[in-house]
């Protein structure tokens, strides 16, 4: 499985991914699952992903492909007019690819599916994210649904759901982060560190602060271990049924 | 769906389950989740199910025809020498009624299959509660793995983990599993209230302290409320990431 999560503040877009792949629980490997093109000035455009590896892996390539090789470019994503633009031809090629693996006649035990979170923006257009999914289709993330999540989402969630704000800083908001996916990761063990974290201040069009962090990290550590005393003080902070 | 746990604590049990029953979002109804056999001071059997309810009703039928006919009284749980037996009992019958479903011939788009907390005492013999599976075998609660979940678990997974303790008062428990249930209720629309609460005194072989709580009781609506005041608090508490 997989966990990321991809969330809208108002001034800019944060996103976490951790690295685990698995193919059953005694094939376990770390990928990165965080990617991000840019120019400077131009475009910035951040995109995560869950799913079948090989189908992940392959978008990704194409997609790399594309903004290199000359004869590409102009379909590429680097030369996409708008956010909106950009989205629908990775929803595109993740169609492709699915539909390229499948109809190989092989059937696979495994899905060929994969699920996409997309963000970033082209100068003169607005900051958008979106949420891609393996039919190639799309959602955006608006004011009442601030936030994507992709993979083994549910015990990350109720955190998410309670704390976000969309006026909270970058340090907050990683701060939020770290707690929903620390739950995660003591509840499915095919959700792994390390994790990838990167900011995205908007209108800045380009990359901002990426950090990868690692199981010894201190501050991780602090937040991992102080959730938990926390979350114990909260709980006795409420008052005790009374049986009547 | 449905949420369900068991929580076995050193000087007792808690059950919790919820009512909710749903063919598709469009298709609710409230159906008890929770049943309990007794003869005080001599046995009691408390069970609660997740599945299909076609299958869990016709469990809970056959077990009460066999506590009441006199011919069945022989095989039935009342007259079991043990919580053990009891449970082989449960188990076999839940494999009967879904073997005999399957073996109609005609497939369901759902599937038949059902999962079941059972809990209780014999008299002589020692507290004990079970986990059975579809195909009637079953797990025991033990100090490592203290409290089943069936049904959807995850969100209401990780504060059981942190905040669970075998020594807590039933007055905690019930806290406990009322924040675990809100988290899962504001998640998932297939859980629902009212929700079906009961304690068990260990040595005490009887139906301990019951009660049924509904949305507008008042000791829901403040855990409900506080609890999400306490999470962010828990929230702030911590230090903020810091860009280095």
């Amino acid at each position: 499985m997989t966990y990321c999560v991809g969330l809208r503040l108002n001034h800019g877009l944060v996103f976490m991914s951790d690295t685990r792949t698995n193919a059953g629980v005694d094939n376990i490997s770390t990928f990165r699952k965080m990617y991000t093109w840019e120019m400077p000035g131009e475009r910035l455009f951040t995109l995560m992903s869950a799913g079948n590896l090989a189908t992940t892996q392959t978008v990704v390539s194409m997609l790399e492909e594309h903004t290199k090789a000359a004869e590409h470019r102009k379909t590429g994503i680097m030369e996409a007019p708008s956010m909106f633009l950009a989205a629908q031809m990775v929803g595109e090629m993740v169609r492709e690819v699915i539909k390229s693996s499948a109809a190989g006649g092989l059937q696979s035990e495994a899905s060929f599916g994969a699920t996409f979170i997309f963000g970033g923006q082209v100068a003169g257009g607005a900051m958008r994210m979106f949420m891609i999914y393996p039919e190639g289709n799309f959602i955006e993330a608006t004011d009442d649904n601030p936030f994507f999540q992709i993979g083994e989402h549910k015990y990350g969630k109720p955190i998410l759901v309670r704390a976000y704000d969309p006026d909270m800083s970058f340090e907050k908001a990683a701060k939020l982060l770290l707690v929903s996916f620390d739950s995660t990761l003591r509840s499915n063990l095919s959700v792994g560190l390390p994790l990838d974290m990167q900011f995205y201040a908007k209108d800045s069009v380009k990359k901002g602060y990426e950090k990868r962090i690692t199981e010894n990290d201190p501050y991780y550590r602090q937040i991992s271990d102080g959730w938990s005393n926390a979350l114990r003080m909260a709980f006795d902070s409420l008052p005790d049924f009374v049986q009547a």
